[in-house]
């Protein structure tokens, strides 16, 4: 977001008529606050104009309307997560490292673009824009089971539990942080990785020495 | 749910309109799936009645409203878990052996009431009996975070991660089953309970022999 000396997002649009304006990464912002808040159903272009204060024609200035703002909300959360799975993808060695950088780098976008990766996460499947963001969830998924299994395979990832059931608990865990994660705690994007990927793959237990 | 002979919900009201009636475990049951479905919020007495084919008046023989529905639903799932908290904190011992406790019985309830426990764990707080909802969602999770906190001074749990941290990773990896377990599926309650315990207190990896 840019923003102006004032610290007030800067005007890019409706200034002729003396308005604040916004840029697209502000009013992307707002619009997927109040798609969090109200859900993604019950939140008009009206609301998102009035919580603006700006015209609608304003932000049809940037956008076709809500599914595309929608859309954009989401590609935020999977362009990020997907960023750290093409890097993944290209590591040599092991899978069970690979799973680990992909844990690791799946935190730190989760934290630094939490709102928008809980609304990916509260997607339910009622537009088109909608299903195409499960679709790529589900692509996720897959990458995520895909390096477990061939972890387990390695004999890295331990064989008595469906690796099935093993990839679901390990993002299980990954993505409970948007239900508790605050970012403006003590912990920031680093140390709360480095956490969760300690206790994803040692466990919370202290072995027995 | 009790059953007739075909299979159907036993008629417990409105017979004399010669209309299916319904138990109070049922109605219940339908309510639950409803506000999962539209939300609470997006849920009338109306639409209710129409799902259910019978009429509002019916509905009230059993309930007083809406939000009493909701509280039943709720406490259905709150009751289950401080069932398994009462049950822990009456156990002798260390409270590592506790905490597996609370966690395989968590995961119990969560398969067995998923439906409720899901209402709960997506309760915002907007009325009266959501947010004493809440209230006791937090009480739960203070039994969690203190047993971890203890668990750690006795030496059993890893030191190098923020108990508090470290609790809500847990409950975390226990609550996402809401997202992700069927369960009409191959894995019985037992066995999840085992995988999670597992998984959660000693990780994903499999230990270099």
């Amino acid at each position: 977001m840019t923003t102006a000396e004032n610290g007030k997002p800067r005007a890019t649009t409706g200034r002729r008529r003396g308005r604040p304006g916004y840029d697209l990464d502000s009013l992307l912002q707002v619009a997927a606050r109040l798609f969090y808040e109200r859900g993604y159903d019950g939140t008009s272009m009206d609301e998102l104009a009035r919580k603006l204060g700006i015209t609608k024609s304003a932000i049809y200035h940037h956008v076709s309307g809500k599914e595309e703002l929608l859309r954009l909300a989401v590609d935020r959360a999977l362009d990020g997560l997907f960023a750290v799975a093409d890097e993944t993808e290209r590591l040599d060695g092991r899978a069970i490292d690979k799973l680990e950088h992909l844990v690791r780098g799946s935190v730190l976008v989760l934290s630094e673009r939490l709102l928008y990766v809980t609304l990916l996460l509260r997607v339910r499947g009622n537009t088109k824009v909608e299903r195409a963001a499960l679709a790529k969830r589900r692509e996720f998924d897959h990458i995520v089971a895909r390096l477990v299994a061939q972890a387990e395979a390695e004999g890295d990832i331990r064989p008595d539990v469906d690796p099935a059931i093993t990839a679901r608990l390990l993002f299980g865990m990954v993505n409970s942080l948007i239900e508790w994660y605050k970012p403006r705690s003590n912990t920031n994007s680093a140390a709360l990785a480095d956490a969760v990927t300690k206790v994803a793959f040692d466990g919370i237990r202290q072995p027995r020495v």
